[in-house]
């Protein structure tokens, strides 16, 4: 299950700026890819140290540095050459964040969580991503090697498709955040098919596992919201901040944005509610079968006990119980326990309990 | 059950403003019809291709072109003759939005959802129905055929019946706007209706399926809450904007709608507060039935069980037992059984279990 | 049952303004009555027809027009005669209107709910109150006749008692509409007393029809709150109005009248929690009932049943069975069940199921 | 029980500003207390008359007076006097009143509710308590004789204690409100307790009446919110008003007035949780104990009705039954009824239910 | 447990501002330390009488005074020099505030929380931390010794790491909260394995107990959330004030702490949806429980009561009993008792209860 709190308790009283790693991450080679064009041109390259990127700083055209795994050397040359303040290093290494925007003035600080499935054991994984916005430059910083997920943008920009190569370095960060928020739904439609099951099978039968299955949705749910819940703050505030960086052209894409992170928050908050009726109906289940029990039992016991009683009686050793020597002392007593048995039945049916 | 949630997935990594096509729609023909329209003439024609009303757009008088049906190519045309953004567009053909209202200066976009029910599968389908508003034009979008929700409007153009001809393009929109919240009514008052039902049930009997509608319901009043709740946002939206679209004559009747909107979102949180205490006493119900059948086992038990005992220890076969040699031992015992059944039902007589 | 939502869905597709009686409303004789005072002078009189109260609206008296059953016709002079909106005359016949105050510049529309009880059926009836008030003049209609709700400003008026004939029209309003407001707190009282009612049956003894009867309380308060909930914002519309209709003077009364409004809604809540804490202390005394009941089972079937499973060993027929043989046998498995049995009674003490 | 609402119906139509009794007072003698001080002197008189304070309050020095019972005749002569407005003494008399802060520019009238225990039925009170302050000097009103409340703030001006001496009227009216909501301390701390003994209790044991427990405290929180949650809205009025009355050096008091109401409400808040926890964990304890009881009569009708069912085989008066005449017949079943229980006993203990 | 009210209440009465100390402090010792530093030098000192560090107060070097015990002499004489409102010396010798942040021109006024682990009782101890920002000077207010939670910031004043030495006062008022603030997530952490502990056990196994330690973590959270909630306040307070004792530098730092304090919330208010959700299962596992015991008891009476029914009839005494004549009577019998205990069987498992 994936934990809700990340341990952060070995940074505590550390200076605040330093850059620590907090997250799980495996120490592996990093891989910065660099892509910087206009609209004329192109140029992509994998660099294998990070100097070899500090040009592209100055120059007119836009470039997009994305870094794939987060190593504090690297993170803190950076630092130095972009002017980008200790702070931001320290949240881009410390993946416990929650996604937030900050307006630096010189640039855009924005952390975000990218969710995908982990397929093996059917958790959903939060990996933290950051972007540095700047003039004409933008930083892309993912917490685990995999960068696959920016693929189809990396295509736009080779082949030219959509409008990423005509506008600015705030359009190519739009284009990477709605990237991210457009897995969001890969993760909703998964989830909408697990509820929809739990619903069919809910009609059909009612096991005791079920209840652990809905509680798994629950904290499912309780874990994507808390992913996602910051991000309309995040889009908003890119909406509406005032800094330069953020083109007017841009702002109308912003909207669409902001409409989808309330689309995806409306659907979480729709599953959170479908599950609280479906752990409803789960309940009512319970007693309902419950009841179903109790009656088979109460059928049982309230014909058999009442006839099994006298025939006890008549199997009593008494010297003088004048009907046990009836002729038809056997086949009456007979006859008056199927009457007593019947009119039991009738009692439940006119109760409607058979 | 009508999904809560509509595949885009596959829309994952396409370039902002791809017009693709989301919703399952029966590619069928697409039915253009216009309404061309002042206080002295009108002019309604169905057209077969979408050049046919693009003369309209410069002509003083109000034009309303409604789309039955939407195919990627007429829309990309529409984009090109009135200057559409073609992120409306892209909305306009994915019909997962949730309503809104976007003012582009020169057009205002609305995304509404038609809801109706489908009377074979009982169900409450929601249809995207979008509009254009322009400086003198109203173009509108309904997902599938069957545009015969906005016939009443057509006929008032037709007969110069109430003030839509003589009012401009913003009234028209306002008209066709309230013609859609006011098919909201019937689905509340058919909700309403079953919502009663279920409560006269429930005050004679109580049943295990009853859990099942009382969640059927729920489900429908999350899934209406869904597609309505945005629109109070979407009117009061258009109330307050400052686009000139909108003219103060019209705005009093915005005002009106905005009035209806809140009593359609009351009403659903009225019938959700409903359903809860339905649940409540469904609940209760089943506890007070599982009373009932406890004490019907408890009593039969209660009474024969201890009787049963006696019969049975006469029943033993020890040499020396002197009871059974007493002429009356048998009449004794029955008589001493009768005392102790008796004592038990005045016992729960006093408990009132009886 | 007071149902929650009136069917209008027979106006779906009319154009606005249409003036559709909604309501379920006794066609009968409209009531016309108008009193007509400054501060000395005053004339009442009954009329037939509505344009005999045409005269009085271009006098400087303060002239209140009262017409207690709505007749289209009738509505319809007013609106040609006093120039109010269309939409306006539409909400005071269509009864289905949640209560709201607009400023139409010349005049202020006030819709408010009249709430009583009807005493044959224990139901809370609600009619629609709406009020026209204009510079020297104040138009009130009610759904229904039977118009003695206001016969103590009546007799103010009369007698010159209170503040009524020395102020203007906007201070008749607000007499008007604390009339209606006082009258809600007979409802809250009755309901008050059904509470306290309720809450001593339930500790003395539960009944399954209890649950029922919290129901219909519930239904009553979401009821009331539906009709209640929006008259803050009617009166403080009316304490914030810039409107040169509403003297300074008046609005200290009007923050009165917003004080009694705060308290209706906030007793309406207060019953609300005491009504969910009740529904909780029933369903925890059915959990209750149902522990009593099993233990009475429990303990009688396990005394019971072990020393008749002895009885019945001992009444097997088997040739070789040394025990039946002895002297005291019998007497000896007498003494060895019921210590069994106390041994039981025991343990049930000492667990304190006794 | 306190009731939650006071008869207020019998005011119903009554013009606005009738000076009416609506709370159940004691009709004693009112006790009018005046205190006149300035930095140097102070004065202190019971007057018997109202006209005997009337001087005051044209002097320069500070004047309080407090009058214990209200009468309405005295307050009517208060308000030719003061010049208070009418709507403000019938708020003072019906006792019904929320806390509230009213600003009419020459005074501002403030309502609060005084809370304490009443010793012998265990019961929560609220009094109200009604001030009202002028440009030199502070009237209050309080409900019921007995303001021995006040007595510290009488000791503190005798004896020149603290700095009531030295600053305004405002200051006097702060002290005196602080000293109200000082006591709602006390009100919390013997709630707070209660909680922790009903918590205490619950961990050894439960008990039926300990749901009624729960209610009642449930009912007191209940009614303290309601007394208490405008008191926030009423000191944030003060702290905020424009008024000349409230001086700057004042304001500061105010704000720690302000700091002690939020704890008051969240302390009421919290008990409300730990209430609701208590509750469920009262439930599941009613779940639990059901399933021991049920577990005791499973495994004692369990191990026992099979092997009585052997019993009464051989209790059958067939001829031929060869396994009666067996010599170690009888042992034989003996054994054999001893292994079936002994393996119930074993399947118990593995399933835990032992 | 911890108690979540502090006896207040032998203050009421007492003049505001009167320094009373309120919480349960073991009167020891005071400990006072100073550290007087800027750029190129730095100062230690533990001093024992609070005179000696009056004079650092007029030096532009920074100075943080800790007070480790609070007694109110001391304080008393801080107040005099510092020039501190009594009400602020009140607020930090009475720990039962509630976290706040008040301006006071001259100086900024903050209380804060630290919470920790009582390690031998297993519960959270929250003590209360006062900071007093001036010009050049921090003081910091313990309410118990044992401040070795700043040993880090010392360490770090001493060892010129970090930030400290360079920036102001403000700033170190900025450590010293983020200091607090870090150590809430210890307590997270710990939280969060309990609730995990407490997820593992519940899919295994259920137990009595386990209603009571979920209690107890709702405690704890309830605790928790009031100690912790004010503080997204104090921080954005201290974001936004525009007091000039907090430079723009350190602004930046404090939009970060806002972020932890919002990230400590956020983890709260997630374990208590966490624990709901465990509630819930908790009771879905009881009612799981109880309907497996009530199907084997049903299973177990519904197989044996009808057979043993036969067997008594069979045991019946009668004289004239056809069957028991039958040479193959017997055998018959058992056959017959076999087959009707199969067909239960048979019905049982149709019914997926066995």
């Amino acid at each position: 299950m994936p934990r809700f709190i990340q341990k952060v308790s070995k940074k505590t009283g550390l200076p605040p700026g330093t850059i620590v790693s907090v997250g799980t991450r495996p120490v592996g080679k990093t891989k910065i890819t660099v892509f910087d064009f206009d609209q004329n041109n192109y140029q992509e390259k994998e660099i294998s140290t990070i100097e070899e990127c500090f040009p592209f700083k100055d120059t007119p055209t836009i470039t997009w540095i994305n870094i794939d795994d987060l190593q504090v050397d690297i993170i803190e040359k950076i630092d130095t050459h972009f002017g980008i303040h200790p702070l931001v290093l320290e949240d881009i290494v410390n993946t416990a964040q929650r996604p937030k925007m900050e307006d630096f003035e010189d640039y855009i600080f924005i952390v975000l969580k990218m969710l995908y499935k982990d397929q093996d054991k059917d958790e959903i994984i939060a990996e933290q991503v950051s972007f540095i916005l700047g003039p004409n430059y933008v930083i892309s910083f993912q917490e685990k090697p995999g960068g696959d997920v920016f693929d189809p943008i990396r295509d736009r920009i080779r082949n030219y498709k959509g409008r990423v190569r005509k506008m600015g370095a705030d359009y190519l960060a739009y284009v990477l955040i709605d990237c991210v928020v457009d897995h969001y739904f890969i993760i909703l439609e998964n989830l909408d098919e697990k509820i929809e099951q739990l619903e069919e099978i809910l009609l059909k039968d009612i096991k005791p596992e079920f209840s652990q299955r809905i509680h798994q949705l629950k904290r499912d749910i309780i874990f994507l919201l808390k992913q996602v819940w910051p991000l309309r703050e995040v889009v908003s505030g890119l909406q509406r901040t005032e800094s330069k960086l953020i083109k007017k052209t841009t702002v109308i894409y912003l909207r669409d944005l902001y409409d989808h992170s309330i689309r995806v928050i409306e659907n979480i908050e729709t599953f959170r509610d479908l599950l609280a009726g479906l752990h409803d109906i789960y309940l009512s289940s319970l007693s309902n079968k419950m009841n179903e029990i109790m009656k088979v039992l109460t059928i049982i016991s309230t014909i058999f006990i009442p006839i099994m009683f006298i025939a006890s009686v008549y199997g009593m050793n008494f010297k003088h119980m004048p009907e046990l020597e009836w002729p038809m002392g056997y086949f009456v007593v007979l006859v008056f326990m199927g009457i007593i048995g019947l009119s039991m039945v009738i009692y439940f049916k006119k109760r409607k309990w058979i």
